[in-house]
């Protein structure tokens, strides 16, 4: 179901000679720090410890594994932080290139994404794939780029059959502060979410997110246009899994009983 | 690349009808533990950690990122512990369904996988991609699989115009217990490497390994054969990244110069 799904994905996006990248899934912690993410989400973060110690110090691990007692306070930080969105790796490649050029830069990522929100619903995994494709450039190429997505997302999830709504939305952030950004992105519609029913018609699920970043990731990485302005970034985001999981609510669990016209979007 | 290597051993292991298994890069912490992976290779191991605290801790995480102090004091371990190879999360899942069937169980799993083993030599990654078949199993029945797969393995690279060699080998255990372990392992032919020379011919790297675990994950995970006793289990692992670097390394950069029996068999 994934793959169906990647490949129609790719087909959606087919022409616009999207650069394809694939990154493991993490980054450096200096990269993870500069895209200031513990600022705005802190609780979601995933950091990566090691045992750094001896052969004292490992039988002491041994030990408090054997008696059940906590042996993680050993661990040391390593240098590597969880993706926590699959366009996090891309931002310092394009800025490494130099200035973006004129028609602006176009790039298909996927990668398993971290997030701390353990939680029984199955819509909300701590590690799940999200495929992306991003935007770098101008703020009207970008903006233009959001918006035939908008189109072109409504499409893809019409031919899978799905209900589905657009609605403005705004990210999880944390704290106090975040309330104030949260309004404030809501306010100037730099996100949209499309959502499908898959826990309950109330709360329906964002399989589908199209973001636009202002210049955040174009300060964070230092990213330049060829007039030396800030480049301007807009993402559109694919849960992977939540939208296989709105597959399998609607279709139900017997592929073979799909409607033809969906099985034939996904395995033409 | 990658996906030709995929599917070409796809095909070398058609006809077996090993169940395709997928998992996201992480396990549990409690499965991880009872891998015993903290006896044996404690240096490698990540463990996942999460800030955990307020808006007060939050600001202080803030400070030390903008002093360029360590903010990762205040992180604490979550229940994820990264997939130290492929095969780690197989295990527990067919414990799970009971003892194994009379002909044994064969599985076809690709993970990310994560090593601490920072090192600035390209076959040494941090985190790299590891395509396994795996055999669970009587005795009988993972020696003979593992037989047959180090004439495929060969068949396979022979196939790819790769020079190579297959030798009896030792995974690097921690600590001064760790020489013994290895030693052993060797003795008992417990672990083969197909060699090919990536970085030089005095230290070819190893792209395919051969592994009998004898009964370690067996009782780890608790799993029965239908006489009560304990399964055996054998995995053959294949390097994706180091594959792909060997045959960067014979072949050349540019691709479209390959030899054609060997882009025939990546992209037939």
């Amino acid at each position: 179901m994934i793959d169906g799904l990647e490949a129609a994905i790719t087909r959606a996006g087919r022409g616009d000679g999207a650069e394809v990248m694939r990154f493991p899934p993490g980054l450096s912690r200096t990269q993870f720090e500069r895209s200031d993410y513990m600022r705005t989400f802190p609780h979601f973060a995933g950091t990566v410890h090691c045992f750094c110690g001896g052969d004292r110090e490992h039988r002491e691990v041994l030990r408090c594994i054997e008696t059940g007692e906590d042996w993680t306070g050993q661990q040391e930080a390593s240098d590597i932080v969880l993706t926590p969105a699959a366009c996090y790796p891309v931002y310092p490649v394009i800025a490494a290139r130099g200035p973006v050029p004129e028609a602006g830069t176009l790039v298909d990522v996927m990668s398993y994404c971290f997030r701390h929100e353990p939680s029984s619903e199955p819509t909300r995994l701590q590690m799940f794939r999200m495929r992306e494709y991003v935007c770098i450039g101008a703020p009207g190429q970008v903006l233009a780029f959001r918006a035939d997505w908008l189109k072109r997302g409504q499409t893809l999830i019409r031919s899978l059959a799905l209900p589905h709504a657009v609605d403005v939305a705004n990210d999880p952030f944390f704290g106090r502060a975040g309330k104030v950004m949260a309004n404030s992105q809501r306010e100037l519609e730099l996100k949209f979410e499309l959502l499908v029913p898959v826990n309950s018609a109330e709360n329906p699920t964002a399989c589908i997110s199209f973001n636009y970043h202002v210049d955040h990731f174009g300060r964070a990485s230092d990213i330049k246009l060829l007039d030396g302005g800030v480049a301007h970034t807009a993402c559109i985001g694919f849960g992977l899994e939540r939208l296989t999981m709105a597959l399998l609510r609607h279709h139900g669990l017997d592929i073979q009983a799909w409607p033809d016209a969906v099985q034939m979007v996904l395995w033409p």
